[in-house]
């Protein structure tokens, strides 16, 4: 007998784990939900075709796939290389992530669905990377999308999502930096070499990894000359509170049509007077986003500076996204949540409330047929009440209940002992202080459990 | 441009279903929780060893394989048949019930739980069964079980939990029906061919589906006599209440210790000491259960006879299920819920409470800059109290602005335009019976929505 194990990558999440990931997920639920996002819910498995080209070719390697039932062995003999093998005898795979299903669904559904569709998608995603701390083969992924609307209201609403869900967690110090395509672009022309837009994205985006010298070198190697440098360098240096920021770009980008409108875009929604931010949004000209599809405004949290966690999350507006399945010209704006480094954070900072982390309130002692009968009609008015109770399954000795209670972290234990059943009273332990009461039975339902 | 598509046997859950779906799982949920039930969740993916050689050589075939990531071509070329060819390309697969997860979960974890361990899940699995009306692919399995205790109180709370659902469902004249496997043995025994007891058990689960000339052919091409078939007929025929079937089998089994002691087990959960039932569990002798793995209690439910739908949950008990995986005598009763049918019931008999369907409350209009900022305002106040709020995302023509809240079935619209501004009011219609009415500012954050 070989001991069990799981596959590399992927995690059991036990009763405690289970709660305080409910609690995230449940607070970020609650948030899409007021402000009018809908749920959807797409399968495990998609088409390969759905999938394969949408990720690059580093990503169509990551995706699992799955293997046709029945019969594969004659198919698999005709392949003459890996690729006609691995596509001659699979037809679907795991979801990769929730944008490409969304996107799927919302051109198959295009004529059902009200404009805008505000989507929000709480699915497990799963990916071939070689595991390691923080990254695994599967997990969730948290995303809320608007499709089918240019307004810059999304925006605005999307990044008060992460202010209201990151207030409601009790996060403090983290930081909503953002930053806009179009200047990104615009910088691209006044280097005078649009068509190494994406090389410079790629570069400026890892700044924080590589530091300055390591960008200039990169940028180097992609083609850019000394000049072209330092102009993006000169850019880079830009400093000061957002409206200073904004001045400067005005000034840098005066002639540039691109510029001008995203600055506009990111004055609309840092300065917007429809609202105001408990954490206000900082304007980080240094962000760029690896992925290439953003043609808008960019988002991404940083988790407070005492955690050393990184990115908790991040977004931005891109175009025709749909556009991939045959429907051109609906443009999106999404922002996505990561859950496992949330997670992380709260519990490193301790931030999870006591309701996160509580199962049964009270454990009645088993202590004999008249008590336990007893005690168990007790036991279901508590849960009709709402209260998490149980009955200990048998009637052992005392010690070894008290040894469940506690491995199990029940705050309370119940005592209906001859004493206490001639009496019709009770007696409950509080096991956090090891104080013991004896209240009336009528006493019992109203109970601060 | 192929059109999109999805697997089939799959599913997309559009928000409306995934609300009513929501309601099911938070109902059972809310349930499990109060009766001290812990959650666990366990991988997609689980090692091949894991899975294989625990649903028979069908299941083997039904299981979905994950391709291994990389090079596979060579390994694929030495293969001699299929199923070394499937075997040495894969090695990891999609979780088939919960139930082997849960086994496998409590062996890796035997020495940090606390027995008796309650815990239940509820996650998606996946079958390559052929799609048909009801049967998917990929479906939700929710699943109870405790392991690690021989109380028969396990077996009255996991019946009171189906009670207390169904209840909370507002679902009338479901059937909870149960059997104890120990009087099929006995009855084996009764027949004198104990080694055919899962013959006479798979036989007697078909009652429904072919009747019982059905059942007497099936019993005799599996090797039993006239004879047997009818001391098997009679013991099916044995009706009455539950206290008068129980008498007759106890006068049948009277020289039968097992076929005594399931009696026994039975009339405790049917007349418990310990507590009532919403709707008393029937006694129904032709209930058999398909697996094999059954000693004890065996339970299902029916949907009320007006819907023709079957088994919408089922259960029982289970003696060394973690024998499997090298932790023998451990013992364990569960019980199921078919979120599937139960959805489709609660459709037919119309039982979804409204906000089970609700999303959002009210669409303020946006009639211009000056009105959809002061309406915003009022939007992200309502949502602070929990109100789903949207403001429409543009100034579009009214026409366009109400023709989205009754698309998305937003039952309240509120009106700011030049009139309410100028006395400080707001109109609201209700889009149902199409009144509408102004009331103050101040009154908007009581309104009802």
């Amino acid at each position: 007998m070989i001991k069990p194990s799981i596959p590399k990558g992927t995690r059991d999440f036990g009763p405690v784990v289970v709660r305080k990931r409910n609690y995230i997920f449940q607070t970020i639920r609650e948030t899409f939900e007021v402000f009018g996002f809908q749920p959807l819910e797409t399968p495990a498995m998609e088409n390969l075709s759905t999938l394969t080209g949408k990720y690059g070719e580093e990503g169509d390697k990551l995706i699992f796939r799955i293997l046709d039932n029945g019969e594969i062995f004659d198919r698999a003999r005709e392949a003459k290389d890996n690729r006609e093998l691995v596509n001659s005898i699979t037809e679907k795979a795991l979801r990769y992530d929730l944008t490409i299903p969304f996107a799927r669904y919302v051109v198959m559904n295009q004529h059902e669905l009200a404009l805008p569709f505000k989507r929000y998608q709480m699915q497990p995603v799963w990916r071939g990377d070689r595991p390691a701390k923080g990254r695994y083969r599967e997990f969730y992924q948290c995303d809320a999308d608007v499709v089918g609307s240019n307004s810059l209201l999304n925006e605005v609403e999307l990044l008060l999502i992460y202010d209201t869900v990151f207030t409601k967690l009790g996060m403090q110090g983290y930081e909503l930096r953002i930053n806009n395509r179009k200047i990104l672009a615009a910088l691209a022309d006044l280097v005078g070499k649009p068509e190494l837009l994406t090389d410079i994205t790629i570069s400026i985006d890892k700044l924080d990894k590589i530091g300055i010298d390591g960008v200039r070198k990169e940028l180097q190697e992609r083609g850019l000359t000394e000049g072209d440098i330092k102009i993006i360098e000169n850019f880079l240096n830009i400093k000061g509170d957002n409206q200073s920021v904004l001045e400067q770009l005005r000034e840098l980008f005066a002639d540039s049509a691109t510029g001008l409108r995203g600055i506009e875009e990111l004055d609309f929604v840092l300065d917007s007077e429809y609202t105001s931010y408990n954490t206000t949004p900082i304007l980080d000209l240094t962000l760029a986003r690896g992925l290439n599809y953003y043609t808008g405004l960019i988002v991404e949290v940083k988790a407070p500076a005492t955690v050393k966690m990184g990115s908790i999350g991040g977004g931005g507006r891109y175009d025709d996204l749909t556009g991939l399945f045959g429907l051109p010209g609906i443009s999106g704006v999404g922002i996505s949540f990561g859950v496992d480094r949330i997670y992380d954070v709260l519990e490193e900072l301790n931030l999870f409330p006591e309701t996160a982390q509580q199962s049964t309130r009270v454990l009645f002692l088993n202590l004999g047929l008249d008590s336990s009968i007893k005690a168990f009609s007790y036991v279901m008015q508590l849960r009709q009440k709402g209260i998490p109770a149980e009955l200990y399954h048998e009637s052992s000795k005392m010690d070894k209940q008290m040894k469940y209670a506690d491995k199990r972290s029940i705050p309370f234990v119940a005592i209906l002992g001859e004493s206490e059943l001639a009496e019709n009273s009770i007696s409950i332990k509080d096991l956090k202080n090891g104080k013991q009461e004896k209240i009336s039975l009528d006493a019992l339902l109203h109970y601060a459990f």
